[in-house]
């Protein structure tokens, strides 16, 4: 009798691509992970990442990811174009293009890289924090789907608390997938677009946003990745500056015993 | 008589490009942008952005501009190809490559958009430091040219000092163009790549490095750039994790009166 197949996860089914060939795949969004309007950024990002991850001319890890989200996407398939634009010896160069409707509604670029062992330093601060298990998940949000699939427990910062540890616009938290899932590159891409926008920390109150591009850099290999299991991590995010109809923000992730495994940095829209 | 024509200042000449078609430019590197190994990654971005700030179809102004340092460009000619892959109502998403002997040497992405007044707020720090006047320019470095090419004035984290107020692989200093020239985009994004490589100042030592992409997002508006002039600029760089070949670099642009004018992060890699 045939063992009952596990059921995939459902971050693996919202950025699950069928090959048409070496550079072209297809996919779907997913409703698990829906936002206000249209799917959870982070979703997107890591389908772009899982294209070129798939790509039989792959070299190496993700060391960068850089999304553009060009316009809405709608809930339905769209197609994934991704193309090494040059590949090194050690480095290689991506270009990736999500089309619905026959045009462009996301795109990005990566690299991908060979990593060896050399010295090495983290000069970013790991910050005295209460640990995951004493801290309770903060709820989903309704209105945005995405937020149900993932554990997030705030040290401060959080939607509904004033405390910001002395940084207007700073939230410190612990994440991870929910139900568990093994770190990988796909899903810490994801998780590096999870923090809420800094302007609803900042001003306490919902206004229209839409993150316009985000840059993530990994500084973990597959194996580091791995070890990490289903674990939470730390995130620590801040915005820099709001102007103009636009803010910035950059987080730093962390693993609980104080690797960094990745800075990610984004620019918004926002009305008002 | 004719007065006589004055003569284009030296980052114009380097950045400056011939119309082939909308989409298609032509340029040359420029001897006194020269670094260790090929042209200053600062003028290649810039040229990049002069292509899609060049092209007919250009709606607002520079909002984030990502450059892909894909391969060793040679000292010569080069075409440049720019492309709005989507234009929104307020918002455009391009794509830009530079090629040389038919490959692709650098790329990048950028958005612009139209700014429009609305609440602001700086979150990220202006330290206070001492004014540029009372500090000595530090000397240009002969084997990378393009360091003539900068007024930079080192509060600390110099190449030649182990002050780096307490943040190992931190800089901090005035910088302008040498000589001087008045504030733009194109300026401000070669400026935002005019940190040295943070392991530099971490090590206090050469090793081989290379940028391999860079981001930067851009808070203020032509206007603001402009009333600017050609006042020195107060850049803050900071490493955040060295580790497995590659390191990212985090930096803030600002003017002596406390905008907070660029935010630019790099990935890097390094030998050993």
């Amino acid at each position: 009798m045939d063992m009952p197949k596990p059921s995939k996860h459902v971050f693996d089914a919202a950025i699950a691509l069928a090959k048409r060939d070496d550079d072209t795949y297809t996919g779907h969004t997913s409703p698990a992970y829906g936002n206000m309007v249209g799917p959870f950024g982070g979703v997107i990002g890591a389908t772009l990442l899982n294209a070129v991850m798939s790509h039989p001319a792959l070299l190496g890890d993700p060391l960068s990811l850089t999304v553009h989200y060009a316009a809405p996407i709608a809930d339905g398939d769209f197609t994934v174009h991704a193309k090494a634009v040059r590949t090194n010896r050690s480095t290689q160069h991506w270009f990736i293009e999500l089309i619905q409707a026959d045009e462009v509604a996301a795109f990005g670029t990566a690299v991908t890289a060979v990593r060896r062992d050399t010295w090495s330093a983290t000069d970013a601060n790991f910050p005295e924090v209460p640990p995951a298990d004493g801290i309770k998940p903060a709820p989903a949000i309704p209105r945005a789907a995405w937020t149900s699939c993932y554990d997030m427990r705030f040290i401060d910062g959080g939607l509904d608390t004033p405390d910001t540890d002395g940084y207007p616009s700073q939230s410190r938290l612990w994440i991870r997938d929910e139900p568990p899932r093994p770190l990988d590159f796909l899903s810490l891409s994801a998780i590096s677009d999870a923090f809420f926008p800094r302007i609803f920390v900042r001003r306490r109150t919902w206004v229209p946003i839409g993150t316009v591009a985000l840059t993530t850099y990994f500084h973990a290999d597959a194996a580091q990745l791995s070890a990490q299991g289903s674990s939470s991590l730390l995130g620590i995010a801040r915005g820099l500056h709001f102007g103009k109809g636009f803010f910035d923000q950059s987080a730093e992730v962390w693993s609980a015993d104080g690797a960094l495994l990745a800075a990610t940095h984004q620019v918004v829209y926002y009305k008002e």
